[in-house]
């Protein structure tokens, strides 16, 4: 039955409270539901594939009371977000080589509902893990989630692994 | 990492065109799935749990010419009706023995959402896995589907899996 590994695509973001490179609580709790009830003892079986999309103007809103004064100013701030995208990439990417599963992680911008749909399709994963901050009907209103939105029109399976009780901090909002 | 096997619930029904015992598509092709990219070779890791729900008003309208002349009629009525959804089981359970997965199946009978929620908050399984038959939005609105109901409102995480384009009948009611 083995051949092939699984691969399974997560979607991984960044902590709201404590930023890049800090994998959010939801992230990384998906990760390791998925390793400890999926993945388990069979490491050869399955193969990690982590997108991390940023958003343009999230990362833009930190640089406010920056100040541009040539091209290369901004070309700084391009490589500078990257920078912390990668630093996100590489906690799931080290995490994975101490376990022993095989992995790939890539950063795209963008929106990220509209990005990880079309990142399923050009990958074709075998399955979606999504993490949930798992917020009350009355916030999501306002909140909006990605997890929802992938579930809905991703093109594979998607599993919504949602945080638990004690990891969640006072402000559901907060991940 | 491995200790207690990681419980996977999946809600199987009959299909709509071939009636009891046979399983729907979509309930056959998300068993099979699981076993090919979740379960691997990985057979001692994992246990199923198959809940069948029974729905009253479905099996009554087979029994609309019957004649009923003593409370036994109805008594031999609800067994045949169990009879019928635990061969359903048999068949899951037959697949399991032969692989060599542990597995528990039962029946219930009600609304399928319903029960099935409530199943999970009783039983508390790792994950559920419910079969889709991937149905459109313009039907969606008239038929309704269980999958998206659970993938809501179950209190674990949940798993859809469609079926795939060569095994979806030419109505796509049809399971």
């Amino acid at each position: 039955m083995e051949g092939e590994p699984t691969r399974i695509m997560l979607a991984v973001n960044q902590s709201t409270i404590k930023g890049y490179p800090h994998a959010s609580i939801s992230s990384s709790r998906a990760f390791e539901w998925t390793l400890q009830k999926i993945v388990r003892s069979n490491t050869s079986g399955f193969k990690f594939l982590f997108l991390h999309v940023q958003v343009p103007d999230e990362d833009g809103f930190d640089d406010v009371d920056s100040i541009f004064a040539s091209p290369d100013d901004f070309k700084d701030l391009k490589q500078r977000d990257n920078a912390r995208g990668l630093q996100l990439l590489e906690f799931f990417v080290n995490r994975c080589h101490e376990i022993g599963v095989a992995c790939e992680a890539w950063l795209k911008k963008g929106d990220p509902t509209e990005v990880i749909c079309l990142e399923v399709k050009r990958v074709q994963p075998d399955f979606l893990v999504v993490g949930s901050r798992g917020i009350g009907r009355f916030k999501r209103v306002f909140v909006g989630t990605v997890s929802e939105f992938c579930a809905k029109h991703a093109e594979c399976p998607v599993i919504t692994v949602k945080r638990t009780v004690d990891e969640t901090p006072e402000d559901h909002v907060d991940d």
